[in-house]
């Protein structure tokens, strides 16, 4: 397919340089066909001479059937003082099948002197026949000039000199490469337009490091002095800061500059693509990601989310479904009525901002957040509190009394931590106990246990993730904390919040929120 | 101080409406003095019209006695049809009592007639009324020319007139807002060459947001264009994606563009200061950020590694040790080492990087750092670590078993939890009872108890803070938790850490290090 920039997604190989990045053949081959499914044009899927998975994932790749993307392999010019033909990195290269082979080569003399410790004239003729090699076998072949735009501020002549090397011997992608990641845009810029003048017929690439913070502007910025072809990686990982983040920059390729990037209506899939690759990669998306993040589209302050409700062009640059994103109106005591009363609309769609019920709300909160509540992150509290305020909320079961005991060490045959719990349903009590690991997790293990038989679909519902935030240090072990927990049935997820000095309490509450928020839902379901 | 760029950090405003952060009033004082000590021009400390801990911070902040920095209180022009003199949220302002005076007002005529509803005329006044107001009582008057970009893309002519309004009525800087983070380095160069035109002697600023992952790009961009003030947030917390992260602005422009924006000699103290902020709003530092991170300057592949130790120049932007950070070596041994030597060296000078106690203190941490546990923020624990492994020490005291009940309601006469401890000091026993507000405090006042009779010197710890973080929220109440202490006897401060899967367990491990730490120095003291 034709795009008007060519993307290549490096994820399998430079972002698997990243710290902390591993990838097993099953997670390789995942990754491919999620990036096959947003429909870069090519996956540059591992470097086959440098370890033996790289090369098995190329014998299995050829079975995979893929729809938009192409498959290259990565690797390096021959070997100082021997013939391409017996280099057994350049036979590698070959045996690995892609149709795609992107050759690094030096463009930094000080490299080509003292890393390599080659001639000048010897690194060049390294370039030449690597690719003619490749071309005689019929592959494209991207020639990435690494460091080239610290080698233009080096020694600049000698970096053309190796870009005029890979013109002539055939290259169909001459990739400029901020290895080290520290140039600044306009240094991008003059290098690109330097390399047009003299290789106006081949297609000229950018591969931007995250070392100055500049990865997605240097990348942009080289688009914009004419580059068509980009490398990154979806999420953004790669050796030291990383690589241009894909999921950043095809966005704005595609949304502010009109550049076609990815087959039309994939952009909407890019968030929910990114996230499954970090999610292989067992990585976060950090909550403030540019487009796809969690928090990309979240106002805060009262005048914003004001604003927002006005007219969203007023905060927002984009309009958050264009990558498949939404608008939160968060809660907080800078915040305002009018992110309250949003809220509220979903229960009750009558409400308006001066209703009571909102402008009792607004005084709770503030009250509240003084207390060290906060609702940002725990929405299905928040709805818990409007269904109270506006008395449309019976609880559907009350603890009557608790006990946890922690012993170290343990007794026999019984973790350290056990739990009772008494529960009141309707008239009916029930008391059960259980032990966990920690004394929250056998207060919530025993609480389970005693509402199952009232509430069978509460088995579903599983804890995800379990914060704790000391609210005031100072205070030291008699410090407020608060709880926030994130619960799960398998299809919804939902954050609840707990607060107290006794981080147990704290605990109880949030778990208290989640189970009585799905028995809401359950109940409203029936109805 | 006179710096080639003035910096003005907003953590404590728009990075305060950043998800997740929220400050309590003696957050907000350690922030201000991790700032001043790193020495930034200006600190935007809060809005005190939007709410009372922020007025309350500017009456306690008068008394601080910063050394670098000068405050300002942050606010937005009158409000539409009324006197200046008679708008509250003016008067919040005066009262705040600091010497800068940071005015927001509209630049995109959008937002003046659908989110403010007014008249243009009327805008320019309220822009051009408060300023002179503030620059009559005295103040330095910053005035932030919201959505500047987006309003010279929508009316250019309005957008420079809301400009020269301000400059006419005095103000003593403009600052140039890519509120919705949108734009792209060439709309900032010209939006900036364009103001430069008609306000030729006032200092121009820049305000970027990072909704496109280029508000560093754009910061630079509108310095090399001319602006001499620059906002941000140091750790690049903000409203949605986030501000300018100045940890990684200050070091290029200082670096690489020369140009001075902190006292001599604190640019090393970077990361450390960034760290530290990120530690009061409770957030982590990413591993990738740019300069400062942890990952910044680690080299993974292999030829990577090669090319580092035959010149760093070759795979690095700049020298680490610049900002504070240092190199690591993913695959060799050699990382970590130069580290651990200065410390085991405060204890044993005679200790070089080769010896095997800093060889098999590398090996352990990195077993434990893999297991949760960090000594970066603990260094009374990593001392004691490093005294075991020396063999020079021996605990005064063992914990021989402990019990700890948490019950809601609570019985009468007695606090929600209660613990005792028996503990081994040489060869006596000693068994004592406490109670507490929640479980970890009454296992500490337990353990103080007992252990008093032996040490009296113990009464005089009291511990100063309290944090927990959950390392991997992903198994809920089963996760690991890392507890860090702080405790000081009135003269040093020490912090501890312990980890486990049960909170307990882990509180016990960072109380017990310490107690130890504060009888190894009583001890040393009497030899």
């Amino acid at each position: 397919m034709n795009f008007d920039i060519e993307i290549l997604d490096t994820t399998l190989r430079d972002g698997a340089q990243g710290e902390g990045i591993t990838f097993s053949l099953r997670d390789k081959i995942a990754v491919t066909e999620t990036l096959d499914e947003l429909g870069v044009s090519w996956i540059e899927a591992g470097n086959p001479a440098s370890n033996p998975k790289d090369m098995e994932f190329f014998r299995l790749a050829s079975s995979l059937n893929l729809k938009n993307s192409r498959l290259c392999a990565f690797g390096s010019t021959r070997k100082k003082g021997i013939n391409v033909k017996d280099d057994s990195q350049i036979c590698s290269l070959l045996e690995a099948g892609t149709e795609g082979i992107v050759i690094f080569g030096k463009s930094w003399d000080l490299h080509v002197k003292e890393i390599l410790q080659a001639e000048l004239q010897e690194n060049i003729a390294m370039i030449s026949e690597t690719i003619t090699f490749f071309k005689e076998q019929g592959r494209t072949v991207i020639f990435d000039a690494e460091h080239f735009f610290d080698g233009c501020a080096g020694n600049k002549d000698y970096a053309l000199s190796t870009i005029k090397a890979a013109v002539e011997a055939g290259a169909d992608r001459i990739v400029l490469c901020d290895t080290n990641g520290g140039n600044f845009p306009a240094s991008i810029e003059a290098g690109v337009r330097d390399v047009i003048k003299i290789a106006a017929v081949t297609q000229i690439g950018i591969h931007a490091h995250d070392d100055a913070g500049l990865a997605l502007a240097n990348s942009i910025t080289a688009v914009q002095a004419g580059c068509t072809h980009v490398q990154g990686t979806l999420v953004g990982f790669g050796e030291r800061c990383g690589n241009t983040a894909l999921s950043a920059l095809i966005p704005s390729l595609e949304l502010k500059l009109n550049l076609r990037c990815l087959p039309e209506g994939n952009l909407v899939s890019i968030g929910e693509l990114t996230r499954r690759v970090a999610e292989i990669a067992n990585v976060s998306i950090y909550d403030d990601m540019p487009y796809i993040g969690s928090h990309a589209f979240s106002h805060k302050a009262g005048m914003h989310v004001d604003g927002i409700i006005k007219n969203s062009r007023s905060f927002e640059h984009i309009n958050p479904s264009a990558v498949g994103n939404e608008r939160r109106l968060l809660l907080s005591e800078i915040g305002g009525r009018s992110a309250i009363v949003e809220h509220v609309k979903k229960i009750e769609p009558s409400v308006t901002k001066d209703h009571p019920v909102v402008v009792s709300l607004a005084e709770k909160i503030k009250k509240l957040e003084a207390e060290g509540w906060a609702y940002e992150g725990a929405g299905a509290s928040f709805e818990i509190l409007i269904r109270r305020e506006l008395q449309r909320y019976t609880p559907f079961f009350s603890i009557e009394a608790y006990r946890v005991l922690s012993e170290h060490p343990a007794s026999e045959n019984i973790q350290c931590s056990h739990a009772w719990v008494k529960v009141l349903v309707g008239e009916q009590y029930e008391i059960a106990a259980a032990e966990g690991v920690g004394p929250v997790g056998a207060l919530d293990n025993a609480l389970r246990r005693a509402l199952a038989r009232f509430f069978p679909v509460l088995e579903k519902i599983r804890l995800e993730d379990y914060k704790v935030r000391v609210i005031d240090g100072k205070e030291a072990t008699s410090a407020k904390v608060r709880v926030l927990i994130e619960s799960t049935d398998g299809q919804k997820n939902w954050n609840t919040v707990g607060v107290s000095a006794d981080i147990i309490e704290a605990s109880r509450a949030a778990l208290v929120d989640s189970i009585e928020y799905k028995l809401i839902y359950e109940a409203e379901k029936k109805e």
